[in-house]
């Protein structure tokens, strides 16, 4: 049986940056993977013989792990394309917004002061959250006791800023207004800064990306670490004298400590013996991941660019609400990524292959023009259907979790504990969030070993 | 390999019936069952040397299959107690309420005025529900998009009678207003009728009681089935020629048709081969199990009936609010029924055991006096600590869920059936709803076998 100081279950960003950490104190540590594959969340793909981002792609302003983190890795990084104005399709009338964080929307006036205001309410609320103890807020209990659709409903009046801030939940979360506890939807504004950061490209969470692809990022960390791929994990078992982790085919590495850092939803189906506290059960049960295809079309050129916009698109009908311009730093494709989500996807994702595509590229046709109803290739990516995911791009809190389990979120359970983009007080759901988590993680371990 | 036309996954109620129905029809089945006894929520335990129900405990008005399958078996029933009053502990102040069904309460006519618009106006929205096709519903996204907590905020004015709505979600789903997608609480109080029989005695779902303990009926249900104990499937693989179920230590059986009749949290948890469609496994990460506990104190007699109430309590203090005189039918001795529910199980299951007994003894000495504080003995169930169950009494809907994939729910996968309290579309959530589901199921099965 193999024996090392630390096992950690999952070889995504959280788990490998743990891993190299306690490589670097002088620990010794095996990565078991399910996938053939790193990167869990992160995926590289080729569309046209040209890579491509799955999963996780974009880095954004005030992300400095993730920046250091390249420049270590003797990585480089992009612009994202932003040149241009954003597409505004809301209550059946277009526009365009220019394409710096803050711009004001070319909306009616009314529908303008009422987003205003919103944004203004929205940005009140979530300052008074900590995004260590959203729990603890003084009135959290009301926060979590309602969905952010029914926020919206009581701040919004008309139906454009309703939409919009619809469509916003469906970006970040890839869940509806309707599932989201207000208290999550505030602590995730919160932790990532602020809904404008969120949703925008420069200055914002979608500012760069790395030449070649995220999962570079993943492939550099693994590089020199002990990572077994196809190993997914089936039983932890610990006792006094360490653990025991056990793949499906029965192999077994015993451990001091591991670190489990897969998405919740599948951290919750290893069999733990003991059982986990039922409380802890409990936790991730009612932690669900999202629901996102992303799709992609190329075309010999980013042809929108020349008609003044930057390929990004915010609209209230979809499948395709919300769109980028992902095609490579030298332009010589087009490539338009379109993510479906929420309940988009929920239904969408039951349609026959040639019906989904139809919906999607009908969505590209009506924003950019019949030019895009003729791709050079069309890809898709449903998260929710990985066995070793089941679902982007994370877990959401629904009403009533954060007040009732979330202050054991972060808790190891005896020699067990967790990291991932889920765990992570500060960019919480995003690749930065998993490298802080992983590292944080890595440092509670390191003082639990001989 | 074994080889039988079904195999059912669990010897719950639901499991149990569908393989007696399927017996019925000549078909040969096997039921794999996790644990060592059949029963699954229904579970028999004794207190004092007594029986003693641990798990699903009444019979009620309406739940006829019950009542038929009981009389089948060879069973008996006897009625609840409910001679005396019940005790209301609301905003400080204590009144007493008579048992029968639809009494007024004595609240200030203020508070009483607020319930009873409450209750009309509740029964009016539930009535436009179709039990079969929640999501069918004209406002049915405007319902899911909002929780239980929120309308009781918007629908009530007065504390008792935000108290009393509150105290109802927690007693019905185990679970905090906040938790709960309005739409869903709609449909279970139109799937049992309605608020008013789910909280009855006399007329309503706590009516009567199995004598010996409900638990019989599952083993007598059992007799003469091929239900094999000890069994913990972990794999079901399903291909054209038929299903292979495979347990935990390997074991393998083969059939035609699989039911799968475990509660959703753990039907998410097996191996599926081919996977689950993504949305099927995305609808199963959105249905927690609910937080109880059943605590027991037996007393030499019911001394709380000599001052003329009838051991029910609706109170807005914990961790004990609702409580139930379930004395064996010649009340040899008394037996003091509390229930820990929704947000005070989730805190105080995490107390040492000491300070549970205590916090729970001092509720029963606050509603029936300092005799209560000196049991013969006490005994304590949490479900959510089972292995096999995860929580109870069910499963419950947090909003978004009904609009985004209830659809699905009863939905087989192929040769994958679903059965159990979640599933039934009238009186769901009780044996009632189990057997029912069982039933149907068995149905549905009988005509995809060769």
């Amino acid at each position: 049986m193999q024996h090392v100081d630390v096992v950690i279950v999952g070889a995504g960003l959280s788990g490998l940056t743990a891993a190299r950490e306690l490589v670097g104190m002088g620990k010794t540590v095996t990565v078991l993977e399910a996938r053939d594959r790193v990167g869990g969340r992160i995926e590289g793909g080729t569309i046209d013989g040209r890579p491509v981002e799955l999963g996780g792609t974009w880095i954004g302003a005030g992300h400095e792990e993730m920046y250091g983190l390249v420049e270590e890795l003797g990585l480089e990084t992009f612009r994202s394309w932003n040149k241009g104005s954003i597409l505004l399709h809301l209550s059946g009338k277009q526009s365009r917004l220019a394409s710096h964080k803050g711009a004001t929307p070319k909306l009616n006036p009314f529908a303008l002061a009422d987003l205003a205001q919103g944004l203004l309410r929205w940005e009140r609320l979530a300052t008074g959250i900590d995004p260590a103890r959203p729990w603890a807020h003084p009135k959290a209990h009301e926060l979590d006791g309602q969905t952010y659709e029914s926020w919206v409903r009581r701040n919004l009046r008309t139906a454009s800023g309703r939409a919009y801030f619809r469509i916003v939940a469906e970006a970040l979360f890839s869940a509806d207004a309707q599932d989201l506890s207000l208290l999550h939807a505030l602590f995730y504004s919160r932790s990532n800064g602020d809904l404008e950061t969120l949703i925008s490209v420069d200055d914002g969470a979608q500012q760069d990306r790395v030449i070649g692809g995220s999962v570079l990022v993943a492939e550099r960390l693994a590089e020199g670490l002990d990572v077994r791929l196809g190993r997914p994990v089936r039983t932890v078992a610990q006792s006094d004298s360490g653990v025991v982790v056990t793949t499906r085919s029965g192999e077994h590495h015993r451990a001091q400590q591991v670190i489990v850092a897969i998405p919740p939803t599948l951290a919750g189906r290893i069999e733990y013996e003991p059982l986990m506290p039922a409380w802890r059960d409990q936790l991730t049960q009612r932690l669900p991941a999202g629901t996102v295809v992303k799709t992609f079309a190329t075309y010999p050129t980013p042809f929108w660019r020349d008609n003044g916009l930057n390929g990004q698109v915010i609209s209230d009908q979809g499948p395709v609400k919300v769109s980028f311009d992902v095609s490579p730093p030298d332009a010589e494709t087009g490539v338009m990524l379109g993510f479906v989500e929420g309940g988009d996807a929920r239904r969408w994702q039951r349609l026959p292959e040639r019906d989904r595509r139809r919906a999607v590229l009908d969505c590209f046709v009506r924003y950019f023009g019949p030019q895009a109803g003729e791709p050079l290739s069309y890809l898709e990516k449903n998260w929710s259907a990985e066995e070793f995911t089941r679902g982007c791009y994370g877990a959401h809190f629904g009403p009533g979790t954060w007040t009732s389990y979330g202050d054991i979120l972060r808790e190891p359970v005896g020699r067990i504990h967790w990291a991932g983009a889920e765990y992570a007080v500060d960019w919480n759901g995003y690749m930065e969030g998993a490298v802080r988590s992983g590292r944080h993680t890595a440092g509670v371990v390191a003082t639990q070993l001989d």
